[in-house]
């Protein structure tokens, strides 16, 4: 399916032309790395995709203007880690345009050609004056090889950083797709943020790559259950710069691009407080592709199913009763369902399964290998339709409630 | 606000008219009481609401079919907890029809008078030797004193039982409304069902009453948040029966009815796995009812919520960030917000509140009597608009993951 795509190393700047750095500013108090800067260039063209919170920080507001006011033609992006700068009131807005303007003259740049995102901490303003100290060392910092540096500066309470460089051969021309993330499978308390950044070094009609990102984001990020699906920061920016590709490859490019996202997003997904594996769900056989992803979510997100799933207790009654109360209309007794090859229902009803082999194929992918075989499949068939779609989530575990009760008092 | 209803002893069989009878059938391993019937006056009116999910039921699929063909001059139901006859396929609804056809041969009514409501395992079929030898035993105990027998033998994993009873003098007439319910705040795996019965002994048309109880229900059982909104099997059945209400006593009986739906609604939240208080979350300015109670009910479901209110921990953070995620549009600049009577944000903004205070007016719900004074309030204004509504909801412990995650295998 997937092309011709390769995984090579490179993260975010993989792809020729974009610069990026990280490093510690001091805004974080456990002094861990905390301001990121990416630059694309010069012909490259951005869009971008934000949370649908009606409670949203002002570094969303500034993106999503300038996005707008430029029609996508931005160039640098700066990423604060520590301070979500939502709930800030107009100080928040001013000091986005104060960061942005003190780093547009660093660049060189317009205030209109640079963007803001911000994670951390809600309700607690940015200490301005450390980040503007911070800028000098950030863009002397600009390198071909700073994506690990900026992957790693841009978490909040990741346990891994999330970065994926891809490449394929478009008759005889290579082409790179680069990408890096944060956020949690469980959006953390105060933290509440995923962001994603994307690069891509073949060049594409403005409207069309709104397009392809937007359907890239629909598999991807926005297949995820996190605690309740929106931030007051979420934000996903993509840039695609270089020399035009041809249309015959747009599938190809719309593929690379796809699979980008789904890493990050699965990436995210799999980084949940507490969680000990990835669970996928694969939804098909319904009326279309929307109808599925509702689906999916519903199973994913089901405190339920995320429970069994950590007891490692094949129980598909709480996967099919999720399905059942999606919204979605579909036939019961044309609903099938396995737990990766074990089949645990056929015509809406119970088959009689080895319990304890579907118990252990749970508890093998929990003890698998980070990010390499730890994902528990639940395909789920509710028709003969030609909807299919799927999601991802994590286990639920008393761990994620200590860590969540515990939090801040 | 609540005229003059005066709580009762009684139950469901408080009103005039009304029998009810509980016993152990055999049905459940436990040995616990599992089968109860209810048994409406001649002159009965019955109205239902049931789960909107895709999954549902053979149980409710006769009930409403039966409910639609006698325009609601249903006289008795049925009631078997153990197994709730779902995911039964064909089998699954001729046990239901057997179950009522020998029921209504031994009360003397026709088949399609008797309804029958299951709740139990997923997936098992109803023992129906053992369901049908009990139907003897269970229709010689009917008595106006069967209420706490009945309220017992329906129940599944809930803690306590739920039910009430509450009486108005109307113009010099005594009228009263009786209700049981079971289900608990987290549906239980394999058990997952509410179920809710309210009797009243005031003859309303049935359209008039169809209202009140779609509104009262509105405001209570769908007001509550659990695992995921809906199971296979819920189930809300109201009769009215008596001499004919005069419409100047419509409004107060509908206050009555309300309060009866409350107090069952706000039992179920409350009897939540691991919970160790009810969550009420009062929201109030937005543009009308529907959009109120859509914050409440996002903000009572958040996990983040929940889990900070179980740790004590006065987060204002994730209750507005869940806020602006319900897809309601509001001023975020309006946002004020209450927990009790600590005033956390203003104008969209944190205030500096005293912590330790805020944690302990949780910390001292949590300790309080049980359905007396261990409700946590948040009031939560997002603006100037008329709308108001109220959402129950409990806290999110590490022992419900431990309960959910150990069930069954």
């Amino acid at each position: 399916m997937l092309h011709n795509w390769q995984s090579i190393p490179g993260g975010i700047t993989a792809p020729r032309g974009f610069l990026a750095a990280g490093i510690t500013a001091g805004l974080k108090v456990s002094g861990a790395p905390d301001l990121a800067l990416l630059v694309a260039p010069e012909d490259s063209v951005c869009t971008g995709t934000f949370t649908s919170s009606v409670v949203r920080a002002a570094c969303v507001d500034l993106c999503a203007d300038r996005l707008r006011a430029t029609a996508g033609r931005v160039r640098a992006v700066l990423i604060n880690s520590g301070q979500a700068n939502a709930c800030t009131g107009e100080r928040g807005l001013l000091d986005s345009q104060q960061a942005t303007h003190a780093l547009a003259a660093q660049l060189g740049l317009r205030d209109q050609q640079v963007l803001i995102a911000s994670t951390g901490v809600i309700g607690v303003p940015i200490p301005m004056s450390t980040l503007l100290s911070g800028l000098e060392p950030l863009v002397a910092g600009l390198s071909p090889a700073g994506a690990e540096a900026a992957a790693g500066a841009i978490l909040t309470t990741d346990l891994v950083e999330k970065q994926i460089a891809v490449e394929a051969d478009l008759a005889g021309r290579r082409v790179r797709i680069g990408g890096m993330a944060k956020g949690s499978g469980m959006i953390h308390p105060d933290m509440a943020t995923m962001l994603g950044f994307i690069s891509c070094d073949a060049g594409i009609e403005p409207s069309l790559w709104q397009g392809m990102v937007q359907r890239a984001v629909a598999r991807s990020f926005n297949a995820i259950t996190v605690d309740g699906d929106t931030s007051t920061n979420d934000t996903l920016l993509a840039f695609s710069a270089g020399e035009p590709l041809q249309p015959q490859h747009f599938s190809a490019l719309e593929q690379g691009l796809t699979s980008v996202a789904q890493s990050l997003a699965r990436a995210i997904a799999r980084d949940g407080e507490g969680a000990t594996c990835l669970i996928e769900v694969q939804v098909e056989g319904s009326a279309n592709e929307a109808e599925a992803l509702r689906i999916a979510r519903t199973v994913c997100g089901s405190s339920l199913v995320k429970t069994a799933v950590h007891g490692r207790d094949p129980n598909w009654g709480r996967i099919v009763a999720a399905a059942g109360r999606a919204g979605v209309r579909f036939e019961p007794e044309l609903v099938a369902l396995w737990l990766g090859t074990h089949q645990l229902m056929a015509h809406g009803q119970p088959l009689s399964f080895d319990r304890s082999a579907a118990s252990q194929y749970m508890q093998d992918r929990a003890a698998g290998e980070y990010l390499i075989d730890d994902t528990v499949v639940i395909r789920l068939r509710v028709g003969d339709g030609p909807g299919a779609a799927l999601a991802w989530g994590c286990d639920l575990s008393d761990q994620y409630v200590r860590i969540n009760a515990d939090y801040t008092t």
